[in-house]
Parts: structure tokens; C-alpha cells; sequence
């Protein structure tokens, strides 16, 4: 998607370690212009796919997750990172492993939340080893709901988290895919 | 607004402890729909304010705060409830203690997301005792930014964050403002 990977160029900046930083625009302060834009095109994308629910995780999921849905007319579910005491409810559980943190969080879902009969898009912001996506799809399997699209803003093609995903058969589609990283220059795919 | 009240009585549920659970369509599962005409009146009710920037809290806030600053056509600046081990710039933070998880949260936003020249409109999901709302206003002000306006989703006015913002001058709009839980009802002002 030519209009975002501009905005990478433009204002993204890369540090040491193969970070990218977006905070500008995609995960701290955001473009909520330039975040209906990417809604509206994972709905193009997956237009065909059948989709009854998004599911995405906290918190850099939910402004993408959300437009996604808006423009799928579909409701959005969020995993969490930590159980709120309000709830009293089943839940369904996954460890998901931060690189870039060095942490694991534990992201749940309220069980009632999703179904057998869904069909789900998984939605998030980056894709780079593909933790976070492969917790998401477990709490979608655990509920016996099948995955039928994953969707990322921006993914960093030579983490493992693509060939994972597409080895594995699921239909991801990143509105940005790096290549690498040049002498702090982003290659697109 | 009647609409928000409806899906409040047909929807929430009303917990021991003044909890009222929301999350089958505003903190967890999320209506985008419904998201988006919350968004339009955040608009409408903040239309004169100067709005130049929309800040709210991760990661309840996060819908919310999206959809108005989409309204508005202004960015919008989530604090984050830990800073992020790829923030190497200066940030301001405040603390927020949560009577509901009895924990403080350390938030923070990277301070060049906000600016002594902006009018600020602080979003949240819910105020109750307002110690989330105080500490998204400490931040602002820390930047010299005018808070113009704070607008929630929901306020339970009976718990002390309602009385502290307009005693303090604050221009507070809240979407459904719930006067008290009687015999498990929510009962609206």
C-alpha cells in the first residue's frame, strides 16, 4: 500500500535491533485518517472471506482492529494482557512472547466473546516472529472458531512470523511488508 | 444520549461494588457502529473547543479516543501504562490509581506528542472516581497544553469525578451519566 509505506519513509524512524518506529502515527500518537484508510482496505482485502468477528490484542491492535471492523460491519473483540478483576467469566488463555520487550504476557479473551461458528480476522499492527499473532489464532482455535484472515499493518518479512503464517495456510495480507533494513533505510517487498 | 442509554439497560450488567460491566460492546468486545456515532457526539459536543489533539488512556480509551479524533480531524495521543523499551525520548508521566484493579498505574506519553500550543481533548471510557481523567489532565498540562474539554462514554457522577472536574472548571461531557444502581437497574440522571 503505497500511501503507508510514504508515511514509513517519511516519518518512521529505525533503530539498532531491526526497530522500527511508527509512535508517530501508527501506536503512541495516531492518524485516525490515515488508520480509516487502512480499515477500509482490509475490508477490501478480505471482503470475500466471510468474516464475522475481528479479534486483535492490546492496545496497538485496537485503532487498526477497530476500523478493520467498522468497515467489515462486524463487531471487535481485543485480547488482554492481564485478567481485570471484574471479570468472573471463562476465559480462554495464551502465552504470547515480546522480542522486543523480553516479557511473556499471558492475553486472554472472555470466552463468550467468541464462537464456534465465528469466522475470524486477526488483526494487529506489526507481524515480526509472529507471537502475538499465533496467541491470537489459539484463543480463535481454542473456541473452535476458524481463522480466516490475518491482517497486519506493517510486517517485517524476515522475522518468521510470514512463512509461519503461510506455511501454516492461514491468508495473511501486510499493507506494508519490509524487506530489510539498508544503513537505517527501509527496503519494501 | 438515549441511544447509549438503551444498549446500557439491554446490554450492561450491574455488578456488587457499583460495578457496571460494559464489555460485550464497549471495553473488551467492541461495536464499531456504535463506536463511531459516540465518536460523531464527542464531535458535536466539542465542535467550538479548538481541538487540536485528542488524549486518552490505554487501552479502554483507545476506541473511543479514535473515533472522536477521526470526528474532529485532529491526531490522537494514547498514554501508555508502562513506557515502551523502544522509547528513548522524554516523556511526562502521572500516576493513576484504579479503586477497581487496586493497583497504580504509572502512565505516560512521549513528551513531543504533546505541545504548550495545544487545546486538548482528554477521552476516556468511563469516570468514576477520576483519577484516570486527572492523570491524562496532569500530562497535558505538564506540556502547557489547555485542557478544553473532557468527554466519557459513561460517568458514574455519584463517585467523585464528576464533582472534581466541573468544581475545578473542567468542560465535562458525559455521553450517559448513570445516577446511582438501584436493585441491580442502572439509573440515568
Amino acid at each position: 500500500m503505497e500511501l503507508l509505506e510514504e508515511r514509513i519513509k517519511k516519518d518512521g524512524v529505525v533503530l539498532p535491533g531491526n526497530v522500527l518506529k511508527v509512535n508517530s502515527f501508527l501506536n503512541h500518537q495516531i492518524d485516525p485518517q490515515l488508520m480509516m484508510t487502512l480499515g477500509q482496505e482490509f475490508a477490501r482485502l478480505f471482503k470475500d472471506a466471510g468474516v464475522t468477528r475481528v479479534l486483535t490484542a492490546e492496545a496497538s491492535g485496537i485503532a487498526p482492529g477497530i476500523m478493520a471492523a467498522y468497515c467489515l460491519g462486524v463487531p471487535m473483540v481485543f485480547a488482554r494482557k492481564k485478567k481485570p478483576s471484574t471479570v468472573t467469566d471463562a476465559v480462554y488463555t495464551a502465552e504470547v512472547f515480546s522480542y522486543t520487550k523480553q516479557v511473556t504476557n499471558t492475553i486472554s479473551v472472555e470466552a463468550k466473546f467468541l464462537d464456534a461458528n465465528d469466522r475470524i480476522l486477526v488483526i494487529d499492527d506489526f507481524l515480526a516472529n509472529g507471537e502475538a499473532a499465533k496467541g491470537l489464532i489459539s484463543l480463535a482455535e481454542q473456541a473452535g472458531a476458524e481463522v480466516v484472515g490475518v491482517g497486519v499493518v506493517v510486517e517485517k518479512a524476515f522475522q518468521g512470523g510470514h512463512d509461519w503464517l503461510v506455511n501454516h495456510g492461514y491468508h495473511l495480507e501486510a499493507l506494508a511488508s519490509i524487506k530489510e533494513f539498508a544503513d537505517g533505510q527501509v527496503i519494501f517487498n
